[in-house]
């Protein structure tokens, strides 16, 4: 398992997401309702969600589709269809279900959210895909999905 | 149908919210994507969703729940809990899933962003909720589920 | 949290729901990809779930709901058509999302399967709705919800 | 659209679904709820749904990513995990949710038993996915939320 948390991680960083990205979204969710939230707390709170077999699973996924999708390696219309982040193509916002579910109604109100504002690593993402230098079309809703839940996940422990 | 239509309607006044409310979230949603939208089509929109039966459902019962915590009819603790719209107290979250999937992911990404940032009548009922002056825990999430819904069918009709 | 956890057992109780039922159905889910899988095993699985803050929230407000409707304190017509169970009221299978999400989609498949074939006490409390002798339209589908969470827990740790 | 529609019964096609088979499975769900239900109506309903543009982009995706995984152009260990079918790897049942939750609380119910007791092409695409013949494992899932959806709107029609 710990292996393969190590893959998602690395995946991540080749595609520019690092875990303090990530982290940064958290915080900026978070620190409001804290005395004292630190940028570690919000690092340890991702890589705890990282860790999570569900997580890894949708990580490598979109990863994947996002990666065939820029060499062009899926059949016509699907390839354009994602590539392009046509507004009523859903799918990418369906499949981070798997990992915001789990952690809650806060996960999934926050995801909302975020799909909305795009703060950090995430507009960084939809910026890269729209000027067609990499296709990010299921990524960014997957980093939506992780920081939403690990802020979701320090909403509980509080 | 049509009866209960207007029932949900006339429940939704009672508890303080007009459909104008709520078309006044959906085009506060959408203007910006559309050349000429107007208030109208925001009203024809949100009538259109308050008619699905699934819609009305939600509605009713999300007011009954409200109404019976504010007469004290439901068992301790659970009164309380609702009553106090407590933030680990999920239910009045998932309600709304019964609203929002019909419309797709547009629906759903839009709830989220409306639960946090709580635009016009939604604000009002959390606010008098906050005050205990009446119980809104579960309205003002429905009322978030109606006006994302009805923003993502004019995203999808256009 | 420990004392909620016990008031959830005990309103289980009183609305004739055993621990011991539902495990029995985790059993029936689980026990053929098991070399040796206990009851005991199962008991402790559904144990653990109910020991959730999310799950213990669903139980009482679905047991609230039903007596409630009961006592036929709700408005009409909401009172009825829950009593009724209408094929179209479709809220009761809306909120135990708020558990299955939680253990993945095993949870989440398992739940569909058990609201058809109503094993054991599920089966039993929705004989005593469609008697009107009670109303189980909430709690049949939180013991499903339940039930199929504990199977997806067990299928995880194996 | 309309296009678009029949790009995707085509590629149903190539890859052994046909609409009949899906119909046949509608069937199987829901004529001892009617009076005279015809196979017609059944493959009229699984018309509809797949007219739907969710649908489409589910059903192209879903192809898109099996066929990409059976010629091995995914990265490992991605590409084995999908072909595997790993039971703890559960991103091919978030898909569906994609048409389910357009389709309401008894297409979702009616997922969740399809997706175990395999009627009819879905134990056919199971079974050739399993023998490592083909890669169906978003497929088979897909199949079961057309049929799921298409009994539900017979449902809700009647």
């Amino acid at each position: 398992m710990s292996s393969l948390k190590n893959i998602a991680i690395k995946r991540l960083k080749e595609r520019g997401v690092e875990i303090k990205d990530i982290a940064e979204i958290v915080y900026k969710l978070q620190y409001k309702y804290f005395d004292k939230l630190t940028i570690e707390d919000c690092i340890d709170s991702v890589s705890n969600v990282i860790a999570k077999r569900e997580v890894i699973n949708a990580v490598l996924t979109a990863i994947a589709i996002d990666e065939a999708v820029e060499k062009n390696l899926l059949d016509e219309p699907i390839n354009s269809i994602i590539k392009n982040d046509d507004s009523l193509y859903g799918i990418d916002e369906i499949l981070p279900l798997s990992i915001v579910n789990i952690y809650g109604s806060i996960a999934f109100t926050n995801f909302g959210y975020l799909d909305k504002v795009k703060y950090g690593i995430i507009g960084k993402l939809d910026k890269l895909g729209k000027e067609k230098k990499q296709c990010h079309t299921f990524l960014d809703d997957i980093v939506c999905a992780i920081a939403s839940s690990a802020a979701s996940r320090l909403a509980h422990k509080k």
